[in-house]
């Protein structure tokens, strides 16, 4: 029998702060953001992305991002990013001396049209400078894929139109391509697929995946990606950005999730579960609703029934 | 890059009306049972766990299992199946004239004495004229080895405490092994380390798999016993069987998660979705509460959206 061979190691980045709380309809107060940030750098990820310095009218969930970022922790070795649409992005981004910004794009022009209001190339063509301008400040810049499985408004999105894109992000000058299936509905093949299509200009050990968990397919996608060469995923403490009460806004894969599989694997995460299930438990507190990751809630209960 | 081979076609069994009705907390009337295995028998599965022949005692859930049996359709092709732990309960399956009956015993000690009250020996001594009987009668029988990977009381089970189980259900005579991961939190290395222990005796091909979706991995665990060479899977239709409510109480990989996975991989399972969601919806709506599979729920949303 053919069996799994995985990678020594990932690299996780938790976007929970950022993509989960964005899109959570509960608010949650500086205060409490700021707390679950520092509680996820000592996590043991590797990034967080903290916030993002967008427009607050656009998303109002981040309008405090400036507020956010001055007041957490700085924990050696811990990587703290943002998102950052624009100029004025990169000002404020700039001022908060963040280690690292990502820009964003689609692989679908329905999506950029209805979330951005541009063009795909509008959307290069406006965040060409910021990635000019973090080169000379010498700051990482990650570049973001939307859609690269398929898009809410378009249905499935062809893996060539996703090479275009990474194509031209690589041109720009990012520094890092992290390809998202925005919707969820990803299967272990979809990501197989968009892996080998991207491969002749970016190889999958230089891929981040950001996977969220609509199809409940997530946590196959990436351990088929990792059997592939992916070593860098993005995942949000407590499976956070979907509300189980709202069908169709699915959250990120739960860092637990995929930390548990690691652990149990022989992978290196560098991610401590009991800070994150410390983490979940306290972000879940203040959404004041059951965590939408089950190995969070489950696992602890499992563990102490067998002590 | 390494890439997928996977099966032309899975076999799927529904056990949603046993091992998922058995372990709600909410009563379900004989009525809407029988609608609803009804829908399942109509929607593809391969066969239905219709019930189980148990002492009203133990299990009250299925106390109704006579009634039940009787007054289901029989729809042509599709296996009514049956759990039957001892010979009073093979009595009630032949006056209902089941296709198969399933035994049942487990991998861990400490399982089957919480569980049955009795050692692994005492329930193979229990059920072994059970499987006399129906080889005589001419129905097939399927063996369960429930904690196939961890026992809620005793933790890892080691693969070769299973294969023990297995060799022995072998010699009884049972059909079909069925290994099960009782309490859903097995990584597809555990089910690879699992069926390599067993293939000596029973190979991929000729084992079914049972998972449950604690630990969010059921469905990393169907792709990857797939590339395997398993063709043959439990379900249950809405992941029925898990609380969203009761931390570590998981249902079963749902059926939806599956058959959506398997769909878009181009693995035939012969189950029609529309006719799984509206069974799902069915008694969603009798238990009156939210799925516990995303797919049933968020899948038809998205559908929609893009139409």
């Amino acid at each position: 029998m053919r069996t799994m061979s995985m990678p020594s190691s990932i690299r996780i980045t938790d976007v929970g702060p950022r993509d989960g709380l964005q899109n959570e309809p509960t608010p949650v107060s500086s205060e409490v953001k700021i707390a679950f940030i520092n509680q996820l750098q000592r996590s043991g990820v590797a990034e967080v992305e903290v916030t993002g310095f967008v427009h607050p009218e656009w998303v109002p969930q981040l309008a405090d991002a400036d507020d956010v970022f001055s007041r957490i922790d700085r924990v050696p070795g811990v990587v703290r990013s943002a998102l950052v649409p624009n100029e004025a992005g990169w000002d404020r981004a700039q001022a908060m001396d963040v280690d690292k910004i990502a820009v964003f794009t689609a692989a679908s022009e329905q999506f950029t049209h209805k979330n951005i209001n541009c063009t795909i190339e509008e959307s290069l063509d406006r965040f060409a400078p910021v990635v000019r301008a973090a080169s000379i400040a010498g700051k990482a810049v990650r570049g973001y894929v939307s859609c690269a499985v398929a898009c809410p408004y378009a249905g499935p999105v062809d893996p060539a139109a996703v090479v275009d894109v990474v194509v031209r992000l690589l041109d720009l000058g990012v520094d890092e391509i992290d390809l998202g299936d925005t919707i969820g509905v990803a299967t272990p093949h979809d990501i197989e697929r968009l892996l080998v299509a991207c491969a002749p200009h970016v190889s999958p050990a230089e891929v981040t995946l950001h996977l969220h968990d609509t199809g409940h397919a997530a946590l196959a996608c990436a351990l088929h990606a990792m059997q592939l060469g992916v070593r860098s995923f993005d995942t949000s403490c407590g499976g956070l950005g979907g509300c189980p009460y709202a069908p169709g806004a699915s959250g990120n894969l739960a860092t637990e999730d995929l930390v548990r599989c690691c652990e149990m694997l022989g992978v290196d995460t560098g991610v401590a579960m009991p800070a994150v299930r410390e983490a979940s438990a306290w972000i879940e507190g203040a959404l004041g609703r059951p965590p939408v990751s089950r190995t969070g809630a489950t696992w602890t209960q499992l563990s102490s029934e067998q002590g």
